[in-house]
């Protein structure tokens, strides 16, 4: 196409405000990855300061959820893009779902951590509560990677990268229980440890959610349901 | 327009298909709160059979997900739809999202179920068990049915609901950890309750989240992130 056409110049606006929601998404991932830090570190430190933090950074998330979403529905219904970006922001919307929900999930980790804090209990499973956020913030980095650069084996390593969460969260749980049967009294307290895991447990779920929305975008192919050998069949 | 036109005749093909896929998605949701009471039926019975049909049920569950998702792009991709059908199509691919989560939910509490029949624990939170579950499952149908009618008020009333779950889970979730102190040895079986309680009230908080999906739907106002006073201002 010559340069300079109005087709071009339609063109070149439609390509500049969808980078403009990609590039929204990956912010708001940011600050789901800076929210779940702060709310982890208010767990490991007992610190209620960093807790609210976490939990104020929520209300931004879930505004920039209903930003992107709109944004979305406002360019389809302008644009009526092609398939394949039509594919792009429904993936989009799917993807922003699932940020929102890490952002509940890492607010809630903090509210543990507020009411663990007047408790004063010692925490069994420090060790693993490092390893796991460790990890689901490197699974959520790496899925938003994939995501920027349409990285189908980035996305594939994710998916299975959660069995690895899991194998330290099954430890940790049962690191707890023997905490609960040998402190009876501290049962209670204990439980908000076991909260807070499973919330960072359920991180990488959606992290992984994210992985297979990217895999569908990157390869027209549904991934959801498929099983670990179906994964790796995606790994380069 | 004058009967019979072509451009009737595609509008007509194309309500057509907007009807499938909401009947679809309604069937999706009927097998959905099918599982649900498979599922709790099987804990409550110490049921494995149960336990297992449910465990079956979610395979079909995510094929219809996966299936509707596609149509949504098809019908998209094909049909370029104006604004309010294009709204319908977006908030029906959010909706398949959590009615699969729920599924899911379903799918672990029978699988609690299966590990707490091995072990012949007195259940001592079955009648919070059956209020949630009864509970869950009117809130499932009321948001299909207000999907289905476009009823804000009754989609309101289901995201106001979700709060006499958390009363019941509360208290469940208390005498849970009245019965780990009382007998120690038994925590792990007891925590198995714990995961099943914890399933079922967040199948509670996804058909909330479906009623937010609808009210968007029905009025273009994203109730998200709103709070109860926001919500109780949607009643007739």
């Amino acid at each position: 196409m010559p340069t300079g056409t109005p087709r071009q110049h339609i063109s070149a606006q439609f390509n500049a405000e969808l980078e403009a929601i990609q590039n929204a998404l990956l912010e708001m991932g940011g600050n789901v990855e800076q929210q779940i830090d702060l709310a982890a570190e208010a767990l490991l430190s007992a610190d209620s300061g960093l807790a609210e933090e976490a939990i104020d950074l929520d209300r931004e998330i879930n505004r920039m959820e209903v930003d992107i979403d709109e944004q979305c529905v406002r360019i389809l219904a302008r644009r009526q893009p092609a398939a394949s970006d039509l594919r792009l922001l429904i993936t989009i919307v799917k993807i922003t779902t699932d940020l929102e929900r890490i952002g509940d999930e890492a607010s809630k980790v903090a509210r543990q951590a507020v009411r663990l804090a007047s408790m004063g209990i010692d925490n069994p499973v420090r060790a693993e509560t490092r390893r796991i956020t460790a990890r689901v913030i490197q699974m959520l980095r790496q899925v938003l990677d994939g995501f920027a650069r349409l990285e189908v084996s980035e996305a594939a390593r994710v998916i299975l990268s959660d069995d690895d969460i899991d194998e330290d969260y099954d430890i940790a749980l049962g690191k707890l229980q023997s905490a609960m049967k040998a402190n009876p009294d501290a049962i209670s307290a204990y439980m908000h440890l076991v909260w807070a895991l499973r919330s960072l447990e359920r991180i990488g779920d959606h992290a992984s959610n994210i992985a297979e929305q990217v895999v569908y975008l990157a390869r027209g192919v549904d991934v959801r349901h498929r099983g670990a050998d179906g994964i790796r069949a995606l790994l380069d």
